[in-house]
């Protein structure tokens, strides 16, 4: 392994040792956001040999059933997923993955990029299940790491115009150094007032809404912003039930869809970093070398920066 | 005009004057499940003449705006529609109604036929949003008017299997009768246990909800039931704000699509009827002359009988 | 093995040893249309046990690669698949198979219409890439086994007519029998002549045309006979070359699809034929005994009857 | 009116007199590439009103049917459309047209930009109706203006490659200055073989190939290009009947679409202009005044430059 990136959920895990149904019970391995260098291949692999730099989604159905069948291997039940409580992740020196979920990296992607994939995958997860396309006005709800991808995917997917909402000026700075046409830093709007301030700021309703956050006004007043006809797609999660205004959807037939993880980014991301049409270099704030991952988490935790990156190959700490 | 068919909204705005901010201010003529005969015809009108006989769709846009243009005209907030306040409808005996939005009966269709392809065009226009098609498990609940055109489609669109819920065993009954393959009476389950139900009796989760209560216990027991990766389609409209597992169809992937009345459905309704693929007639239970109208509403009101028909002209009160 | 259909392409390898650039070497086994009991299951395998009844799907991908992930395996240049050399085939008595690719047959659907699902697979792929739906008006260019196949499967998802050509009447009269609405013996007509009887019998241009010949004639009226905006899915082959009225096609708006073998169908003809929506037991036209295959052969050469099954469980003959 | 471009169809009606079907029979006004300042609009006009600038549609049904109905309005057999015979077109300084089919110009997009809109419109619904999306690699066919708008739309769409072929190295040149990541000077190679150099240079073969020429061996060689499972959208036309490997897209699922002008471009070619997502402005590279329109005609007719503009407007001949 050589970069691995520390996530929310990843924190999650070491201070809680549980999100939603899935438990730590034995000791695990966390990490999921990694590339690296193939050392060994199995007999039968073809597209990649030692020497390869790879990076690695970290999703893998255990069986080839319906969902796999038909393009959706992310709904999978069966699948192995990296630091998902009991599955071990790969923040370590050496670790085995399917080789058909390793990516070889061309030479103009840094380790860091190929790390950064897994975060932007749920970018292009959202923004392919929102339909953002030529022109399309897309209301991002909420500025940290998952919202500004969305950002910087909707713009690269022809979006004309990207608005963002979030608590913390300084996100919404953040926001607006990746693409964010407009933004609005909210207080105590209700989330009729906010989805007008939507409107207004952008000159018309967008037709697509990422609610990021997962905060039930938010997921409110994200509703109310959507034009009809639009999408709404939910990627932030916050308590299992939550009170919306399902008729004013409805009517207006607003879709409401949510995500889990991504299927089918890591070639379209790769594509994306080789041709320069993006660059992510910026997300990442914070480098720690693996023996001081006990100091990244911590800095995670406590918010600061966008991206903290593990390294950890002792031979080599560039990006 | 020759038939018309009493819908709930209109003995809604018989009795309370409004449904939601439609307020009825200013004496409204009621109706628009309705078919006729063309007595005259603008310059333009070239697809019909005096003499034919046509079902009439009641939405109309007055403006070809964007919701127009890209098909999906129910949207538009220009449209016109008949007994939707201050739009006045068309149970009376004398009506003018843009060409466009009428259309040719063949002889093998009758007056009441295709009155109903109003009621049966929401049908329609779900189990489109739904993606119902080939082999498609599908969940409906309430066997109401909508919930047995949502079963009558369903299975003519090729639907496997069709599972209805209502808290009424004769009207799980009507719901056998036009073709749906098993029906659960819903007694004091909670959602997760009736969606468990819905499960067991299908032999597998709905891939495909379309749910036409309205009642928070319905949409959640409806979000538990579906399937990873499918959809719930909310026909039914209740309270304004409504308490939901959103998390739960979030990270599974089942998208949450609403609909407003309908578009595009009046020339495959008339495909269908004219090929006899399905047969609505059984619908009609009650027939009233236009002068017996009061009955007639009264009859709807109690919840007697599926659909309760107007006969407009006394020349000819034949189906 | 229990169950074996004689496809079109087993005679053609018999007979002439390569279809395209597909080249029989060596001795090959043939057969894929195939159905028999589980006599035994890997470690891993947990949906399949001992003495179940299962349809097998002929193609295997070896690789899990970008087509598989994406829900189209059956475009992966990896696929191993029965009977094209050089992978044997399953017309014998014990077979070993991917257990992903093996589906378990209800007690209602016998071991031949397991058999039929693989031809019942190229029409449900057909009308799916097509994009049959309700009130489709349908033309089917040619009235052989996969022409019926796709009225039977079209009228299933909710064709509202189906019209048929052939240069047989009695191939037409089969078709009739299945479900086709209409019917047109080919005699000399050129391809806009036939273009023109199809639209004034169906009363309409067909939105969908699915050509089931690969004659380029029936290819040029097909696309003269298809409704602007419209889908032409090319199911059946031809020589290499074939010049048609390409300007015609692409200012109407006309797509030509063309479909390879089929994926995700055996859990949607399942369902289909475990709820009796379709009956496609009256295929069957002849049964040999597995040591008469040779007799078998000849008579599918012979193009008599509709489909001829090989019976290789000596124990159990039944349908 | 302010600006008019000259397309290539004025300059062949005003030659030869004929487009296909469509034979100049009367005097009739050219142009529609077109943009102007409304001085007087009809009692129900909401959207518009005098001193707006506004950019022209060109294409308006005259009926509301099927194809409006959904969404489709370009394939009406009922469209005026300007300056194709009958119907008169709008190079001249006054004009009446559809208020609903001129669309307003905010402040930053200039009259020439609207005028624009007509061929940039042809490069939007071509690279919609190719799935033009995130990660897409594209290989167009031709460098002339069309191949060049389309070259343009494809990468703010998202795709990581574009390339281009072309006879010429000077057209090739502005194909990159436009964004074509490669190109290709074609020569005497046989389509298999163009179809080779094109998957060698981008390093695969493109998911997406759109045809500029209507040449048959460009026709063939777009076929061999594209990926399996890809789509092949034809533009440019030639001549009624082509021979093309027909086999060869069919059994590879390779889609095969044509366009007809474009529906719904305008309000999202307005969102990227004035979003300075593209910049189309160096297409220009002739302007002259109304009166020398025969000179700016007979410039285009010897294919010099891009785009001539004729200023109608003796007032303000400014961009």
């Amino acid at each position: 392994m050589h970069s691995v990136g520390i996530c929310g959920s990843d924190v999650h895990y070491w201070q809680h040792g549980r999100i939603g149904d899935f438990v730590v019970k034995d000791p695990m391995v966390l990490g999921h956001e990694a590339s690296g260098t193939v050392i060994k291949v199995g007999a039968g692999v073809t597209h990649l040999k030692p020497g390869d730099r790879v990076a690695i989604e970290p999703g893998v159905p255990r069986e080839t059933d319906d969902f796999c069948k038909t393009g959706r291997y992310n709904l999978s039940p069966t699948i192995f997923f990296c630091a998902t409580p009991p599955d071990d992740g790969n923040l370590c020196r050496y670790y085995k993955h399917s080789a058909s979920y390793c990516y070889k990296l061309p030479d103009n992607i840094t380790f860091e990029e190929g790390a950064l994939i897994e975060p932007l995958s749920v970018g292009i997860h959202a923004c392919r299940r929102a339909g953002v396309t030529l022109g399309s006005k897309v209301f991002v709800s909420g500025s940290g790491p998952i919202g500004l991808v969305n950002v910087i995917i909707a713009k690269v997917m022809g979006a004309a115009a990207v608005i963002v909402t979030d608590l913390s000026a300084s996100r919404l700075q953040t926001a607006k150094e990746v693409g964010a046409d407009f933004t609005i830093q909210v207080k105590n709007e209700t989330p009729q007032e906010l989805a007008a301030k939507v409107e207004s700021l952008l000159g018309c309703m967008p037709e697509i809404t990422v609610e990021c956050t997962g905060v039930q006004a938010c997921i409110q007043a994200s509703i109310y912003a959507t034009r009809s006809g639009g999408t709404l797609v939910l990627v932030g999660l916050g308590p299992e039930m939550v009170t919306v205004p399902i008729v004013n959807a409805a009517v207006r037939e607003v879709d409401i869809r949510g995500i889990f993880r991504y299927c089918n980014t890591w070639p379209v991301a790769i594509s994306l970093l080789a041709s320069k049409q993006i660059n992510i270099k910026p997300l990442v704030t914070h480098r720690f070398p693996l023996e001081k991952a006990l100091e990244a988490f911590e800095i995670t935790k406590r918010g600061e920066g966008v991206k903290v990156m593990l390294k950890c190959d002792p031979t080599d700490q560039n990006p």
